[in-house]
């Protein structure tokens, strides 16, 4: 293949993966990038290959948890696959193993796991067993919250449901997003332990307005530090304050660690641990297998009692199969042997700090927040009225990665720069980006800033070839053209008009 | 670890296995021969091994489609694992590959794919690709079928549903399954052709329903072949005059092929071709990947466009990674290179008729039924009336296991054993098969009779430790005793009393 000038590890030129994908995966599947997509040909740590040979720092893959490709990792999947693979109705060790390790990590009571493929269908199976726990199908979720593509999980999911593509059902309530920097109530008037009640506050009224109407609350559902709702680190006590008053409701709480488990804080295995929480029912995925579709369910004998009093048996046909429990155990022992934990701890309070240091020369960066190895840095246009600069972000981001560097934008203003890389992650490589963000970030400033006053041609770039719900988002942030002009370019902009309409864009600034 | 007399693969004894399962996993998930489960630590082909070394011949794990620990599939996974496994927002040869040989396998239109991590999340996604297409969430589904654990999956799976556990939703229709030998219309009283007519007629009057309503249909959704319903083989013309129907009262037609699907059939990769008809939206899973979690939805651009066009992104973590691309690859290529096709249709046939050649021998076996290497044996007591054999039927398991062979019972009174195993199955395996059943048939109707007339002992024996939906119809099926006596024992027996009192299973001998 060399002679035909594509690398060894290629079988297809780039041009040719992408028509193929093009001609056979469903339109619906987006990819980094869209329009000139990077081409993975091996991994390795936090690192990533191109069909070139080119390698790209990996900030993004916290499913790569333990390192992409990772030794100890591949050869107890190797081990097991070729030594048996066969489904939870039979007894073997792997899984009575696993489950007991994994239940070690939690506090009492949670000492119960299912084990599922992956982290949609964890939420699907957290709400049934909160739901078989309660007899109510009530649910509170948190604005900007993702939990998960199948249908259950979509209904708790605002981050996939913008106005005028899919209302949520009757029975789920969404509460502020208790985001200190950006959300309702702000650090700018009220001090941390005041946001914490503040922002309970709201689930409680959520919660009197269940009971008052006579009806029960079934389950609270949040990501213990919110991912696609740009990096939230909730402000104190909100997770104790909030799940004391869903209990009082009758409710269960649902911790989704999904994105942020095994250890990415640093000072505790589990991100609800920092809010000195103990949840009724956690869901985990991502991490858990390093890239195995591998995810599970951890709750109290009590609520598995419930559930299994309903008569319904569960079972997952790959679930808990003795390569996914081989392979989960290999990742817990590779976070405890190499102390990754302690690591992620270091190394995030490191890229945090450095990050804040460059906050006195570049007013473009608004907030850098995070724990651990979770990490985003909220880009402004002016830090007073925390515009969101979401064209600079997309610029930022598309300019790191021509310099080697792969990062991801969220929020709802596509203007958080998300970090959640392998565990790996080194010092070395926070001051690698520290060096490229004190380059790129004046450069960006100046381009974008012109590029964005060129409109509707930015607004068309920005959206022509993926109109989906948060691209919808990143065009009406800037408030800076009438509606009509913005939308010009979008083929589905139905989400975008009735927030346009409502004003709810414009109070968030 | 041999000094302390457990042998070498073990890393627990069965009972410290067993012991810290039920500590820790979660009691709805429930072991094959409850009692005293099966500990396997090693299998290949068709052969699993206990922790002694004892060798069982794998008659139901069509999961491990070309063979438990597959050479070619271990060594496409090892290959993969340590090269690269990230997400389809990058792209990579092995999705836009597999992608293609995927879509090759099926007639047109049906040309584009998205893969997902379970039958279960393959089910959701091609609900929500109907519903997106037709604009209509109103589904028919068939008596006694399962198609996943999800729940948009629960809601078209009777078999998860019987009364008085979940009431199905409104909009979903439930139509009599095709079951010629044991369903609303039998061969005793209708050929063939007519059979078809009249189950298809069944759909036809729900969709006349529906529409006379104001409604649209929104999807047919059917396994091709119905495994849970007990190996059932449609009559000729049912899903061709189904499908008809659905379409034209503005419907599109799911084929579940999760089961039934790669071959199995024999004399095509699809059982939907054996009725002559092209679905809208095919779901695989379960032998696509060998026991790798992973599974995929089939359809038309047409209907992926429609999907699109609502705007949401679909991402699945897992879905479709480099390693579990590799491997459906390397599934795919295995069934091509051994031609595992023609060798199901050569086994399966064989099997069939020497399954027949006992019938004049043993009235026990009341039916064979089956296409390929998906074969049921359902055992009655009495031929004429029909009477499901299900005490005799556990019997028969129970001792087939004794003799070294697994296989399961299925369908609505768990009478049918049921045979789908790994498409390595040979003639040899049959032979020693037919031999067993040849003296295991005599001994079990002796025993099971006897057995049986010592009630209630004999359902405290059924349901005692498994109080699930399935075990409740094993327990109304012989209609001797009054239900006070037979429901002794039971924990929970609602779905089990509002069958009784409705007549249901009365009118089903």
């Amino acid at each position: 293949m060399s002679g035909s000038g594509i690398a060894a590890a290629e079988q297809l030129s780039k041009s040719d993966t992408l028509g193929l994908r093009k001609k056979h995966l469903g339109p619906s599947c987006s990819l980094f990038f869209e329009k000139d997509p990077l081409k993975i040909v091996r991994a390795e740590g936090q690192y990533m290959y191109d069909e070139d040979g080119r390698q790209y720092l990996d900030c993004i893959n916290n499913v790569c948890h333990v390192g992409h490709c990772n030794k100890r990792v591949v050869e107890a999947a190797c081990q097991q696959l070729s030594t048996l693979n066969t489904n939870s109705r039979f007894l073997y060790d792997n899984l009575s193993l696993y489950a007991r390790k994994l239940c070690s990590l939690f506090p009492d009571p949670l000492s119960v796991v299912f084990f599922t493929n992956s982290g949609s269908e964890a939420t699907d199976l957290a709400l049934r067993l909160a739901r078989a726990h309660t007899d109510s199908f009530i649910t509170i979720t948190l604005e900007h919250a993702y939990h998960g593509h199948v249908t259950s999980a979509m209904e708790v999911s605002p981050y996939k449901c913008p106005e005028g593509k899919m209302t949520l059902p009757p029975y789920v309530h969404v509460a502020p997003c208790p985001d200190s920097y950006r959300g309702k109530h702000r650090d700018a008037d009220h001090g941390p332990e005041e946001l914490g009640r503040l922002y309970a506050k709201e689930v409680k009224d959520i919660c009197e307005k269940v009971t008052k109407g006579g009806d029960r609350v079934g389950a609270f559902i949040a990501e213990s530090m919110q991912s696609c709702g740009g990096q939230i680190i909730f402000p104190p006590d909100y997770l104790r304050r909030t799940y004391e008053c869903v209990r009082e409701a009758g409710g269960v709480c649902i911790a989704d660690e999904v994105q942020i488990g095994f250890g990415r804080v640093g000072t505790h295995w589990w991100a609800f641990e920092t809010q000195g929480v103990v949840p009724d029912i956690v869901t985990l995925g991502k991490p858990i297998g390093n890239g195995h579709p591998l995810s599970a369910v951890v709750t109290t004998p009590e609520i598995a009692k419930s559930f299994h009093s309903t008569g319904i048996e569960f079972f997952s046909t790959f679930g808990g199969n003795p390569v996914s429990c081989a392979i989960g155990m290999a990742v817990i022992k590779e976070v405890e042997d190499r102390d990754l934990k302690t690591h992620a701890k270091e190394v995030g309070d490191y890229l945090v700090s450095s990050l804040r240091s460059l906050m006195p020369r570049f007013p473009m960066i608004g907030d850098v927040r995070g724990i651990g190895l979770f990490v985003g840095i909220d880009l402004v246009r002016d830090r007073e009225l925390r515009t969101p600069a979401t064209e600079e972000a997309r610029r930022l981001l598309f300019r790191l990665r021509q310099e080697g560097v792969i990062l991801s934008l969220d929020g709802p203003y596509d203007n958080v720069l998300k970090f959640k890389p392998p565990m790996t992650f080194s010092k070395a490589n926070v001051d690698r980006i520290v060096l490229l963000l004190q380059r790129l970030i004046p450069e960006i400033k100046e381009d974008a800033t012109a590029g964005f006053q060129k409109k509707p041609e930015a607004c068309n770039a920005l959206t022509a070839d993926k109109p989906v719900s948060r691209n919808a988002r990143i065009c009406v942030a800037p408030l800076i053209q009438p509606p009509g002009d913005l939308l010009c370019g979008m083929r589905r902009a139905q989400g975008c008009q009735s927030r346009m309409k409502s004003g709810y864009i414009a109070s968030c600034y």
